[in-house]
């Protein structure tokens, strides 16, 4: 017998950019990779978002890829200046870096194909650290990396999200988390001090309570039951819906 | 003459909820409190996401009030079991939690004139650490609060934008960050080591480099300067338009 914890795989995400911070540009990875990654049974636990600095970038990232089986980063792979995540990842893991001939021959190939022009500032996509796996870029060419358990990606969606999909073949998955969300048609606050109970009863399973406005404008509530076996959460689902059966009942009486 | 240091104001923003490290949420908080920070003048600099655990919620918020002027939470302050924040925040702080008079009054006028029940659950949302000062709810009546550096907002983005916007006067602002925006009507490549030379002229400037592709699909960028003064903008920003007509006129002349 596997102890529960063996089948657990762990993630978090780091999202490198000032335009983030700032508010200028509004991330859509974070959700993206969450999903994504919960989907195919890898647990996201922790999510940061740093500047364009490469000692919050190396401290980010050596609190995170020492706690989590993997780590995704977003941003800072690309042909200018502040383009620093590479060099920040390799300093924390303490290898040096230079342009990759794998990934030199990358660029090559795909900048003759479109007549563009291989200069410095392209030359510095192909930096990688020492010992890094690339990982192919279907969309723009320009690779990421795996260094030990750390993703780098870039930061634009469409091409995170093709470099997700060459990853994600190679990560270990662990039991996924199965989920039921039941439609409350009732206020939090009404079923709020009995789901406690029901939760109570149900250590194995997580259960989260999500107040919505529908569409007629009355306040509703979305709970939603987590388990990793199909059992507990057959069990926990059925005993919410007895629940709210219950006090939605006992509501209308009044 | 004051320290340039003195003049700035951060921020962390602390986004509190397993719904958003599954997916199943897609936050929408972080890019409005840091885009609503940034032009108050008061600078985001770190975002994390943890789960709704006690021991997460503390270790983070411990981390980051002691390194950031401000930390902004969002999340966890509903009626349910799995809002946990409030208590995470008193033992973070190391004082006591109860129900808080002052927000009990509140609870009970608003449940008052809507006819609803005042119940255990409900009254959750009046567990506010001792010294704290509210934040009104103009939305929905529960309060967030102050406490120290660190103000509890609520996850839901209308509640949250109303707690904002009750907090953000009392808050010390800095310098404000100015920006312009230079499109470049170039790839991102072929002008990157161009602009890194620019950038290295102006350290008092940050200067970002963001790639999109425009409506006719065609690969362009944006280019951002930024500077608390308005003399440093204002030259940087012309030499990297200075920079991007001289590097435009040598691409055509090939």
């Amino acid at each position: 017998m596997t102890s529960p914890a063996a089948d657990l795989v762990t993630a978090a995400i780091l999202v490198i950019g000032d335009e983030i911070l700032s508010g200028r540009t509004k991330d859509k990875n974070i959700g993206y990779i969450a999903e994504y990654l919960t989907v195919i049974g890898v647990d996201p636990r922790e999510v940061r978002v740093v500047p364009d600095v490469e000692e919050e970038i190396v401290a980010a990232l050596n609190a995170l890829r020492s706690r989590y089986t993997y780590v995704f980063t977003t941003g800072g792979i690309g042909p200018t200046h502040d383009d620093i995540t590479a060099d920040a990842v390799a300093k924390a893991f303490g290898v040096s870096i230079d342009h990759d001939p794998r990934a030199v021959a990358i660029l090559k190939e795909r900048f003759a194909k479109t007549g563009t022009e291989l200069n410095e500032a392209r030359l510095r996509m192909a930096r990688i650290p020492a010992g890094a796996d690339l990982i192919a870029n279907k969309v723009s060419g320009a690779p990421g990396f795996r260094i030990g358990n750390v993703m780098v990606m870039a930061g634009v969606p469409s091409i995170m999200q093709a470099m997700l999909d060459e990853v994600a073949p190679s990560l270990r998955t662990g039991r996924k988390m199965l989920s039921e969300t039941i439609r409350a048609d009732a206020k939090e606050g009404d079923v709020g001090t009995e789901l406690g109970e029901v939760a109570a009863r149900f250590p194995g399973a997580s259960i989260g309570s999500y107040p919505f406005v529908d569409d007629r404008a009355v306040p509703n509530t979305n709970i939603v039951v987590r388990a990793r076996d199909a059992e507990t959460l057959a069990a926990a689902t059925a005993a919410v819906e007895e629940m709210l059966a219950r006090v939605k009942q006992a509501l209308a009486a009044r």
